[in-house]
């Protein structure tokens, strides 16, 4: 029979046992915090019909859509996101779940893009959001959530760099672009890669502003907090007259008030240049950087939208949520040597097949000690199966021979340093 | 703007948190389970080459394929379980991940069935196998993890039917009928639906066997293990001679010493009428049923395999494993009202805007002392957020007005009996 060549698509990946436990006990810590904060776990299907995922998202998205025709000719296509899938669920589930809706989603996403190293069509998205309410308590909260995330996670510092879209539209205003903003937004978030005259110069050729215009907006987005959040806040709405910065700057200022009660104001930095999500964001946007990793980009974003449900209904649902980098956090985590602290397990050998059920009687009992335990299944030279231990991370051995099952007894043996000790078998 | 009016696909399904949460909280269970024995999880993608899925699986699951060309004209399809993505994965990756080689997988999968009632087009699995050993200690600790887990969920008694393929072909070689095996298991398997006469008649009717060999078939799987299960094994042999009848009761035998070292031997029974797998398994096969509800079928099922690996590589690498039936285990658990002890939380609800960071103050207070806390974003009349309390099924309600705020003090409510008490807040 003609054989088969084992192989993924490409874009596509395996994740050997090593790189799947580590991403198993990141999701595990993340959902206790989701959990601790009311939030709870909600499923969509992998597969919509198209047109819920067609009417948002950018055309390069749309382009990159596994899209095809079902059994029944029906026109379904991959999700690309857990957005598009949330604000469907809501608007068909709202009586259910009841408003305010506080949800985490952990699943996959597709995406057909060019295969680049270190992207992949398929990956794990890890979203949460807390639906129906315009109160700021909500924004905050989704900050202290991303906070409580990353202190479990335990990757030393971070900050998070917030904004307020109303902020940018100020900025517009005092600059008399305010017809360009969409523009404006797409120069100024390159702040960080190209710096102040990069974008000054794309802000004269592309959207031919005067030069005052542009110191006005330089001046304005490179603002930075040194400080109090709040004195910071007070000193720029001293400075500028516009209506939309002061309300964003207001804003911002009752959401730094419930950050500094939960008491980690001090790890939230104002930052006007930060203009992610464009369109879509409507108030408070954030990123994260990790202190010693900034080069990986932000590991977890997100802001107030107040059209999810635009596509279904009339009603308007705001809600507000963020995203978490698993991928980027889980280089991070391997980057910083922070994966789970040392393994510990046992793994049992006996030295001949009629020894097994006594084998079975000793890793029973270990494992009721709540250890890790594997008993070897094969009968084979007691260099391979220390070498199994060895390639499995087992920090201890337990060697079974006939002086052990004689005496009912079995050997200990420590994996690190070779020392051996004799062990009575307690269960029977 | 036209609307979209949200729907799921025929057959797909969103899960509202509280069922959502039910099969977290499960699939937590069997994952610490499976780690204790030394199985590590594994993820491979949704999507495949469909070749790699094409020459498994019976005509029908062929059918059901969600099969279709992606951006680079691509023949891929949808998994439509973890199996066949298991042999691919250990073809492509035997020398990385080294054997035996002992993962469990959960994910979703696809099959474009008829929409039938409880039957779902994407559903979830939850597979665990031992690759690459023929030792009977794998064997017996697949059963040993299916006992384990079922314990730990606490549903209540079990049993575990086994029978071993080399019986099912001895019952053939004893009746005559070796050459019709695979129409043989199919009628075998439907023992407990339409009893003997029903199995009977078919057996005469579909395959013509003499009135003979139907007596002596219906003689064997017949039989009832009482007692122990090695004393029922020597009975067996010693009434019926034949190779590969005796090959498979000596195999067994060796599979209830190990079971009954495990002391769960009185958990496990042989019945020579499970036929499961047909031309899949090559060894021992079990069937799981709950005592209080063996009406939904079995709730893991598997059994050994001997060709795992054939589509893709001439070595022969043999496997044993099972699956959980992830919705008829959440089902079962559903009807025994077993879900999840009763949940434990606290709503905090401030009666005024301004209170919002003391209120944070208070919710980060009882997160701290381990408790899930939900603080209410909105001002609503207490009537409403108490509401919200009882749907989300919390025990307490913290309530701060401008007393407890002057006091530094909250109001806990226990929300079954409506008893208050004053607390101190303690954080600053």
């Amino acid at each position: 029979m003609a054989k088969i060549t084992p192989r993924t698509l490409s874009g596509f990946k395996d994740f050997l046992p090593k790189e799947a436990v580590h991403k198993e006990n990141l999701l595990h810590q993340l959902i206790a915090i989701f959990r601790s904060f009311g939030f709870l776990p909600i499923e969509t299907p992998h597969l919509e019909y198209a047109e819920v995922l067609l009417k948002q998202g950018s055309d390069e998205i749309q382009k990159e859509l596994y899209r095809f025709k079902d059994h029944g000719g029906r026109d379904v296509a991959l999700r690309f996101d857990l957005t598009l899938p949330l604000a469907r669920y809501i608007s068909q589930h709202r009586h259910e779940v009841g408003i305010p809706f506080k949800r985490y989603a952990i699943g996959n996403v597709f995406r057909g893009e060019r295969a680049q190293k270190g992207r992949y069509r398929e990956f794990t998205q890890c979203d949460f959001d807390f639906i129906g309410s315009d109160s700021l308590v909500c924004d905050a909260e989704i900050v202290q959530l991303i906070c409580a995330a990353l202190e479990s996670l335990n990757v030393g510092g971070f900050k998070v760099f917030v904004n307020h879209r109303k902020i940018l539209n100020g900025i517009a205003e005092i600059a008399g672009v305010s017809e360009k903003i969409q523009d404006l937004l797409r120069i100024i978030d390159k702040l960080d890669k190209i710096g102040s005259e990069g974008v000054s110069a794309e802000l004269e050729k592309e959207l031919g502003l005067s030069a005052k215009s542009i110191q006005t907006i330089l001046e304005l987005v490179n603002l930075k907090q040194t400080g109090d959040a709040i004195e910071f806040i007070d000193s720029v709405i001293n400075r500028y007259s516009s209506v939309s910065l002061n309300e964003g700057l207001n804003e911002l200022k009752i959401f730094f008030q419930i950050l500094t009660a939960a008491n980690i104001a001090d790890k939230i930095k104002i930052q006007f240049s930060i203009a992610r999500g464009l369109g879509y964001y409507t108030g408070i946007v954030y990123e994260t950087l990790l202190d010693v990793l900034p080069s990986i980009g932000s590991v977890c974003s997100g802001g107030r939208y107040d059209y999810l449900t635009q596509n279904f209904s009339e009603d308007k649902l705001s809600g507000v949520g963020a995203s978490i980098g698993l991928d980027r956090l889980l280089a991070a985590l391997d980057e910083l040597k922070l994966h789970q602290q040392k393994f510990c397990g046992t793994l049992v050998i006996v030295m001949d097949s009629q020894y097994f059920p006594y084998g079975v009687k000793v890793a029973t009992q270990l494992r009721m000690q709540g250890n890790v335990v594997e008993l070897y299944p094969d009968i084979v030279k007691l260099k391979k199966s220390l070498g199994y231990a060895n390639l499995h991370g087992y920090d201890q051995a337990a060697i079974i021979g006939e002086e052990e099952v004689k005496e009912q007894e079995f050997t200990l043996k420590n994996m690190q340093t070779g020392e051996q000790q004799r062990i009575k078998l307690q269960v029977k």
